[in-house]
């Protein structure tokens, strides 16, 4: 139940390969990611919130350093305490410690049944507790995803659909037929007793494809609003007893801004995404959308949270890495960096803060 | 659903004081085990099969460097994407680079239901295999350990009990209850078709308790059959599809011994201990006890394994790190070693081998 590749394979070509063997990777970003990309950005995407992120889904790979030698991280077993954990240094690290060449990932076995479920609610603090609770109620749900009304307005238009244009939750619940069932019935009681409405669900393949397609195409849904505009996707993540808030504060902020914005939130993790539509020939426009961006990664750092849950830092979120991390931690990170790559040549101006010394 | 506490707290008495609020801590290392030393030997368990090990279920921790400064090492985020992977670095590092003086950590929904079962086998492979067959079914077990017949027969001895002395499977299902029966009976079959016999399982609290004490006792139980020895505790873990043959070479070694010595495995990791009891006033007996230890740890490391599958390095395991990592990762580990603690004053002469220079 594992595989090694090169880092330049896509986790959908990946997939495709593995499908005969009744197994897959259980990362789900966007459909372009290639497996090196995902490791160096410590990934992950819907189905975190049951196979956790590329932190938990590395068995070990190859990196090669600075100064030219390579290193294999670790053996191919499953669990090691033979030392640091030089995997889990080098996912994440950006480019900024050495080239990954090699990975070995681990595997899952593709669930034998599945059931994708919808449900609308009023607000979308409704639909986060409804989120909260599931993940509460110890069912090991493999989705949940929120969306909020703006999102769903923009998947209507794409798609010519007529979705209620509210708050809304999907799952996906996987096991056996009746377990898959049994998570659906709870799920369900569960919604209903947070003012939920509509709980639609399907088991048919198509039906289920047809259903999560709503999901994946989120974001392309959002230009289809704004065909000529650009998207500024921020990407926060707080623990999950306070993502009620930071959506409730965000929505106050997005909602009276003059930009279009939708949201979407891995909501089992925490983890919350918006898509801020904003004309590129419009200065005002930009600067708007970075406030708004601004505004909502403060929000998430008040409220005990990270500035990037799965979209890494690059030159865009050092700014905020002080703040959420304090400076002792940046001198950790920049000591390790001087060691390993004493002469700076590593995806330089990256990561780490440059006003950061030792 | 995380909680912080401070390093001394043991994982037994933190799971008293969560009860109440029907959470807890996922991972059941020794009874005496302290979160602050479980995180610095990156320790699991049994549960480690569906819950993880100390790398999955710590969301940040606090510890002092060598120069006197502290570190947090991350946000109370489930996922981050911010920078290096501090927490993850210093847990398995086992005191060489810091003192952990804090720790957050990821708890669970206590499991609504569960079912403890047990079943026999003629020969290990066959345990083993029904081990592998169960993970491959894409059921979540909970725990999955197999015993040899010599563990069984230390544990008849201790308890007066009167157990088939045979290599054993012990499982523990996870779920709501149809679910839990449900996984019950998949297992079963899957025991049949490889010789399993006399399959029980036990649903009343109480009995569940009774059933696994035994797995729980099964050190002590060693001693038993020989109250005066003391106990070489081997530690491996290679890759799933490598258990059954690992466990078949060592038990040709063990089973020639003039040594008594047990099987335990974490089946479901690939994690494989053996209890080697010996005469410590007897230099023959001990030297034969490394003796074992030694082609076990060259055993797994030749089936692509770890020298040690959660016990930590130590000054014990120095010495097979090199053949298991290479030069190249060790060298890595010494250099973030220098730039962490320049003068070596972190638990001097532990986890790198002496003779890394770089």
């Amino acid at each position: 139940m594992d595989v090694v590749v090169e880092p330049g394979i896509g986790w959908m070509e990946l997939n495709e390969y593995l499908e005969p063997y009744g197994l897959f990777f259980p990362l789900d970003p966007g459909p372009g990611a290639t497996i090196g990309g995902m490791c160096a950005t410590r990934c992950s995407g819907s189905l975190a919130v049951r196979y956790g992120t590329m932190r938990e889904n590395v068995i070990n790979l190859k990196v090669v350093l600075a100064n030219g030698e390579v290193v294999k991280t670790g053996s191919r077993a499953r669990k090691s305490a033979a030392g640091y954990d030089l995997t889990r240094l080098i996912i994440g690290s950006e480019g900024t410690l050495g080239v990954i060449t090699e990975v070995t990932l681990r595997l899952q076995k593709i669930p034998e049944y599945s059931v994708v479920a919808m449900c609308n609610f009023p607000t979308v603090k409704d639909a986060a507790d409804v989120a909260i609770a599931t993940m509460m109620s110890g069912i090991q749900v493999s989705r949940v995803e929120l969306l909020d009304e703006v999102q769903v307005r923009a998947i209507n238009v794409a798609n010519g659909k007529n979705l209620p244009e509210v708050p809304t939750l999907m799952f996906e619940f996987i096991g056996t037929e009746a377990y898959s069932h049994e998570q659906t019935l709870i799920v369900q009681k569960i919604a209903s007793e947070h003012n939920g409405s509509d709980f639609v669900f399907a088991e048919d393949p198509e039906a289920k494809k047809e259903l999560w397609k709503i999901r994946k195409e989120a974001l392309w849904a959002c230009f289809a609003m704004e065909p000529n505009f650009e998207a500024m996707i921020t990407d926060v993540c707080v623990p999950l007893s306070r993502l009620a808030e930071l959506i409730s504060r965000s929505k106050k902020e997005l909602d009276s801004s003059s930009l279009v914005c939708t949201v979407i939130a891995h909501a089992g993790d925490g983890n919350f995404h918006t898509v801020v539509l904003f004309d590129p020939n419009d200065e005002k426009q930009r600067k708007e959308a970075e406030r708004l961006n601004h505004f909502m990664v403060h929000a998430a750092l008040d409220l005990e949270g990270t500035c990037t849950g799965e979209h890494g830092v690059g030159t865009g979120k050092m700014k905020y890495l002080e703040k959420e991390l304090g400076m002792e931690a940046l001198k950790t990170m920049k000591r390790i960096k001087a060691a390993l790559d004493p002469n700076g040549i590593m995806n330089p101006g990256k990561l780490i803060p440059p006003h950061v010394c030792f």
